[in-house]
């Protein structure tokens, strides 16, 4: 599912005509100036951390970096810090690690999807091959390591090397749902809480922890960072299944290509009537797919109601991180935070 | 290079019809023994460190550490901090991360050397698939982590996070040098250095580290690490062009098809008549080799002194691990570490 991954990212160069779009990327756009020139030195961290003597290192994950796009994950650790008027520099080193983690699962998301075959030339399995982006992967993957343990602090090290192995818990629960039309909206949902909102929640839950934030608002924030993930990846999913094509980034319709179960499907076929059934069993779980079957894929999962059940269940989950940030201390930064849960759940209407 | 990695893992399978190398065996078996139980709860840490409620991950993990052999890596570890009479824990902990490490590493390198194409259908891409391979690597290298932090000693998460880093570094430098006629001998060697000897160095690094040792021990075990995994890894490259086939584990040979450019080959270029270069060129360079090709490059990596080079270059290095030894505590412990050094560079002879 680079795919998810990579929607956010490319968010404001697919939807830049949408009206409620730029409200969203309006939302992003003020949590970074509520952080000040954080994001500058996350980029700087980023560049410096993946310095090499081995040529090809900088230039695939300068490539990576390069092309990803808002940066939602250190922002939530810039924030959750900035929540708490921390001024040292661990919560730009620890943003840098969490888009290091990010950015490692992006290179071997597009090695396992095989997204060579479907999307443009900018993946860097495309343009360096396979075997330097898993092994890049790693390096950045290690590079990440190095920046937390330079925090020299044990609970943040904690947090983050947990989410690592719960997200690649994640990736391989993943490759048992697709293609499995049995697969229930719970599977979906454990699959994207591993995948997609673990390394959401680790990001806000260390940004409070080494800001020093009381244990109840640590807390608080890491369910803000949990519950704003799960929304974003089942918006994503759904935009999936919106037909509207894009001539730059994302393209409509790959999650069905690739046969993933993503929510839309999963409710489509709760209410699906037998010919329905059968139209769900052959193009995802026989992948006997037919240039015509995404229309109907895309007509099935609107007419069905997964769409809409799907952008709820967004909102509920919204509306838990909103719940969560209550917690926090009132101000600008949160009043950014909350806007941007608020937005994420608008995109694409 | 999962082939290298692979060589010492399997040496008792490959080589146990030979006198010298049961010499080796025995060494390493020595060690175990000085080492305790230490072994065996290096084990069960590994296994209580793979569990997961995604059923294919334990059965691939497990495969993985199953078909692993000496668990040199993780003696080390073990032996190091044994030294200094190390009685808690995490020497444990940190030789079971260092052993999943380059577990991790094994994963990921099956994939990309392709060698499912090539060996027994024992290796986990071959099984479980490539996808597979690649997150459950990333998962095992997580777990690793995780490992590391549980002993909440930043002196030994700085090692290890660093050498992963360089290991991966490694695995990236080796791909420019494959196929690449023109690779010296200090290319090579910063590619063995990188991709091997740095898991060898960190491996008794963290031991004495975690055992409190003076400072001037600490570096010194450092760098018998080091040391031995650069000779390691010169005998493995010359026994990849020894000519003794065997049924089980390494099929000799697989360095000279993947167009690797190990030691023998670089001497052997380096002495090599115009018609010799021409082999190479086509073979190594080119890529287009025939089924009689390896019993040419066997024969000019033997005549041309290569392989009697590489093992002198073997030698030096061992000296230098051994050199190194002297400045650890006398007992039997530094005793069957020295051994480990010595025998380490008798293998096949």
């Amino acid at each position: 599912m680079a795919l998810a991954f990579r929607t956010d990212e490319a968010a404001s160069v697919v939807r830049a005509d949408d009206a409620d779009s730029d409200r969203f990327i309006a939302s992003v756009q003020n949590l970074r100036t509520a952080c000040g020139d954080g994001l500058e030195r996350v980029d700087d961290q980023i560049l410096d951390a993946l310095q090499s003597p081995v040529d090809m290192i900088p230039a695939v994950a300068g490539h990576l970096i390069k092309s990803g796009g808002k940066r939602l994950r250190p922002l939530l650790t810039l924030a959750a810090a900035g929540l708490y008027g921390y001024d040292g520099r661990d919560h730009v080193r620890l943003a840098a690690a969490v888009e290091l983690i990010h950015g490692a699962t992006l290179l071997h998301d597009d090695v396992v999807d095989e997204s060579a075959l479907r999307r443009g030339a900018s993946t860097a399995n495309v343009i360096w091959g396979n075997k330097e982006s898993v092994l890049v992967g790693d390096f950045i993957f290690s590079r990440s390591f190095e920046l937390m343990v330079a925090t020299r602090n044990l609970t943040v090290l904690g947090i983050l090397s947990r989410a690592a192995g719960v997200i690649a818990e994640g990736e391989v629960l993943q490759l048992g749902t697709q293609k499995n039309v049995a697969t229930t909206f719970d599977m979906y949902l454990a699959v994207v809480e591993a995948k997609t909102a673990a390394l959401f929640a680790a990001a806000a839950h260390v940004g409070a922890a080494i800001a020093g934030a009381p244990a109840a608002e640590v807390e608080a924030l890491r369910r803000y960072g949990l519950n704003l993930g799960v929304a974003f990846q089942l918006i994503d999913d759904a935009l999936d299944y919106s037909g509207v094509e894009s001539s730059i980034g994302k393209t409509v319709g790959d999650d069905f290509r690739e046969g993933k179960m993503t929510a839309p499907v999963v409710f489509a076929l709760e209410n699906a009537d037998d010919e329905a059934r059968t139209f769900w069993r052959r193009t995802i779980g026989g992948s006997d797919q037919q240039p015509e079957d995404l229309a109907e894929a895309t007509r099935l999962v609107h007419s069905s109601g997964a769409i809409e059940r799907t952008r709820r269940e967004a909102e509920r989950y919204a509306a838990t991180a909103l719940g969560a940030l209550e917690l926090a201390p009132a101000g600008p930064m949160r009043d950014a935070l909350s806007e941007l849960a608020k937005q994420s759940i608008e995109r694409g209407h």
